[in-house]
């Protein structure tokens, strides 16, 4: 009703306070649930399935989709992954970018680029009809038509609009991921409603802002986030820790680039898992660690190890003074630094202690 | 000759300075190579093999060893596993030996605690006969001995007694591995020869310090050495990073352990490793991460992210402050650092900083 009050059905409630955690739901074209009925499913429907369907439509090239397409490809489902723009998964390297597209499209059925998308129910099938802007548009039948077309915050059917708090075009309450607090109002935003980085160990910190920041209103304090780190269970798997390429362009940071090919890397081809490239961002002058992509193996656990030492602030030196066994994947890593290192052009490495210069040196 | 002396063949050698790097050679009992001739095989013969035997007794449970015996009895080659003591691979901790004995005794025949192994050559095959203190001895026929019982520092031959350099009862140089210098002498050890940690990338460190300190001789400088890594490329594989139990328990650092099995860690659980457990040792009253032991997936990996914590001086709660990824392995060590964290009685975590304390507080 307003920034202090809610209507609960009949019930009416008054708060010094709001902590809004309602959660997001799947972003599904109104047009596509009217023409297909129950044959449009959404990721969460996948895992009710008793079980394979024959075919799937996989609308939606992004964590989701891609994870979802390939599992069932690999299940023997027939399937294919459409897209919107020319990316797959969530890289915004464009050089590796080029390669997810390539790898993954060795194997998975993709229609990348997509302008026209049009889906209609023929009995108990769907069938998908899309097409490139210049292309003819491709009609392919399928069992169901799976949409992995992003979340939305659930705050539709809140009554926002009767509150002062500040909102986004898309009605979204603007809320400072720092704090929790939405403006300066007395509403505190967690978890996936906040639509930044739909984690559960992001939310887990973001409910505790919220709930503190809430408790403490109004003296609100700025904590302390994680490094950034997100995974994508694919094979190979894809990671980004700290500051993507995307970010680091956006900010005009000045950085350089290492990379590393994980095809010829020595473990890598040992596993025969050898796919994919590593690029790891460091600041130009300072020699910071900003942050990598990667698409490979163990990518995972490699992103782990990236994001912890984005978080301590590490330099690419300090990094390459840490141990590296041998034979493993994380040599890649090495050399990814190693190349990064060069690249920032820090001149050598100064003897770790300056035992000639003599006192006050 | 001398310390600044070398006779090789007819060519008399003077230097001022001199690195030793002739590396190790696998340690066997002369009585073995006398009884069982070319049936006696080390690690290396293994890999000039173009097809496999029916069977290999190992003797030796390190970690060459272990890896070769459980890759063999993995390739079909019926073997069995010999050890003196109880202890089965590197790990330290008493109760993770235990949990590793029981882990690899379920599928790799093994016969640990042995007092007595005597082996004799029957034709084309070798007769192993073992038992331990109480037991009577036990025949087992086998195509190969292979010893894995060590390696020696190839130093025997270099007439190290003709010199004034400080010998240890083994009759080797007695070396500072944080400079590589023998003594107070003009002479440096490097890699293998130096028996500290016969790893790679250890042995890389170890020629670029006694290099640079041979070369700036008298003026040797300490040099900072990386954070210890061993890792285990068995399966479940291990690794110890930082300080081992048994280093703790010997330089009598108050240390608490936190613990997890991967018995019923989730990630785990979905791949069907589940087996295995993590120790993490924290330092009592300053919390600060000591070293960790563990048995169990992705040991390789884990084992990296905590040997570069121990590398940088973290304490507990800066690990737990940084990124956990769900669902992963390394939130079974998110569990154990929360467990150690509760063991250490740190008290509550401050406020990040103190606003409410006003300047001067």
């Amino acid at each position: 009703m307003d920034d202090h009050t809610l209507q609960v059905g009949p019930v009416r409630v008054q708060a010094d306070r709001i902590v809004i955690a309602t959660g997001s739901s799947p972003a599904v074209p109104a047009a596509w649930r009217e023409r297909l009925g129950e044959r449009l499913i959404v990721n969460d429907d996948v895992f009710d399935w008793q079980d394979l369907p024959s075919s799937v439509a996989v609308v939606g090239a992004g964590v989701i989709g891609l994870e979802l397409a390939q599992a069932l490809h690999r299940l023997g489902v027939r399937v294919r992954l459409y897209g919107r723009g020319e990316r797959v998964g969530p890289l915004t390297d464009p050089a590796l970018q080029t390669i997810a597209r390539q790898v993954f499209g060795e194997t998975l059925p993709m229609t990348l680029g997509v302008c026209h998308l049009d889906a209609r129910r023929e009995g108990h099938t769907v069938v998908v009809a899309a097409g490139a802007a210049d292309g003819a548009l491709q009609d392919e039948r399928f069992d169901w038509l799976l949409a992995a077309t992003g979340r939305r915050p659930n705050v539709g059917k809140l009554g926002l609009e009767h509150t002062t708090l500040p909102l986004d075009p898309a009605g979204v309450p603007v809320v400072d991921r720092r704090t929790g607090q939405v403006g300066n109002s007395s509403v505190f935003m967690a978890g996936d409603v906040a639509e930044d980085r739909p984690l559960l160990h992001e939310a887990a910190d973001e409910g505790r802002i919220a709930g503190d920041n809430a408790g403490r209103f109004p003296d609100v304090r700025v904590r302390p986030r994680r490094a950034p780190l997100a995974v994508v269970f694919s094979e190979p798997q894809m990671a980004l820790a700290g500051a993507s390429h995307a970010d680091l362009m956006r900010a005009g940071v000045p950085f350089q680039t290492g990379s590393v090919s994980f095809e010829d890397q020595g473990r890598s081809r040992v596993m025969g898992r050898n796919q994919g490239a590593l690029h790891v961002y460091g600041e130009v002058a300072t020699g910071r660690f900003l942050g990598a992509e990667m698409l490979g193996p163990a990518a995972e656990h490699i992103g782990h190890l990236l994001a912890w030492s984005v978080q301590r602030g590490d330099t690419v030196q300090q990094m390459l003074d840490s141990p590296f066994y041998h034979p493993v994947l994380e040599e890649g890593l090495r050399s990814a630094l190693r190349h990064l290192q060069r690249e920032l052009r820090m001149g050598p490495v100064p003897v770790e202690r300056c035992l000639d210069c003599g006192p006050g040196a």
